[in-house]
């Protein structure tokens, strides 16, 4: 059972998404996050994919997502020396005994206050998963009322090795 | 045409989302960006939508997902006080002549150099999508090899009225 983080090209098309999601729910894998977003180019969309299941099963529905027309690019990241970052939106309450305690964690972890309320921050941080963990974690005795997290998105480093079988797909992954 | 954000929480099986795709899909409507990730509970997830369509049409939507047995809550965000943030890395050529550019660019939006490579430095970014574009404008002219971005997520500011629509698929949303 390995983690696998996929980045996809898409034809930015209703349906598009939905049938990408179906490949892997009928196969049981669940999707832990994905992000879709814009790219440069206005009819192609970025998907980052975190999934977990059974390396042999992945092999065949990536292999699978190739076939697919409108899929334009797949990278597999896990196979690169890569970096990944996520986006964690944090609301925590607040009170006069608690706010400087508060403060300090927003520093110590390089955290932002995105809004301030009378009884409630807004914290903004991005880092790795375990980081934003760490830091949820901290803050939970304060009484954590909401999180918003964007999930993974991933970069190769700029000396990356694909895999043989990565490169039949990316060929127009960096045109775009 | 409306431009709206939806918050949804989800239970974390396979094909919800491959479900909750299809029904914007089967509808015509795009989705523009989605971020999907965990909650503090390990059985839900929350999903962010951003999508653009005709105001009814989504109305009808909306109405459909609270039917779902898999949906826990439903929060629309443009009917409230929001903010949203987005996370973007972008990976830009660098020379001795452009290394001083790029790096006062990354100063004055506040963004941070995540790698830095022999022929390319990756920065990232967090804000509203308004100043990543702006951002990735004025990197355009140095070489911009490669984007991954987010997607959007959100949160009401601590005042927030909902509609009174809404509040009916909201009871779960703060319990998490």
């Amino acid at each position: 059972m390995g983690r696998h983080i996929l980045s996809l090209l898409l034809d930015d098309e209703p349906g598009v998404l939905a049938r990408i999601a179906g490949i892997f729910s009928s196969r049981g894998f669940n999707i832990e996050s994905l992000c879709v977003s814009g790219t440069q180019s206005p009819s192609v969309s970025r998907a980052f994919l975190v999934v977990k299941g059974e390396d042999w099963v992945f092999d065949q529905i990536v292999e699978r997502l190739g076939c697919m027309i409108n899929v334009e690019g797949i990278e597999l990241l896990t196979d690169v020396e890569y970096f990944e970052r996520e986006l964690l939106l944090v609301k925590v309450e607040v009170s006069q005994k608690t706010r400087e305690e508060i403060l300090d964690l927003v520093g110590i972890f390089g955290a932002n206050v995105v809004d301030a309320g009378y009884a409630t921050y807004t914290l903004e941080l991005t880092g790795k998963c375990e980081k934003l963990d760490a830091f949820l974690e901290l803050l939970k005795p304060f009484g954590v009322k909401d999180i918003a997290r964007t999930g993974i998105v991933a970069m190769a480093r700029e000396r990356k090795q694909h895999r043989a079988t990565t490169q039949i797909y990316t060929t127009k992954l960096h045109s775009l």
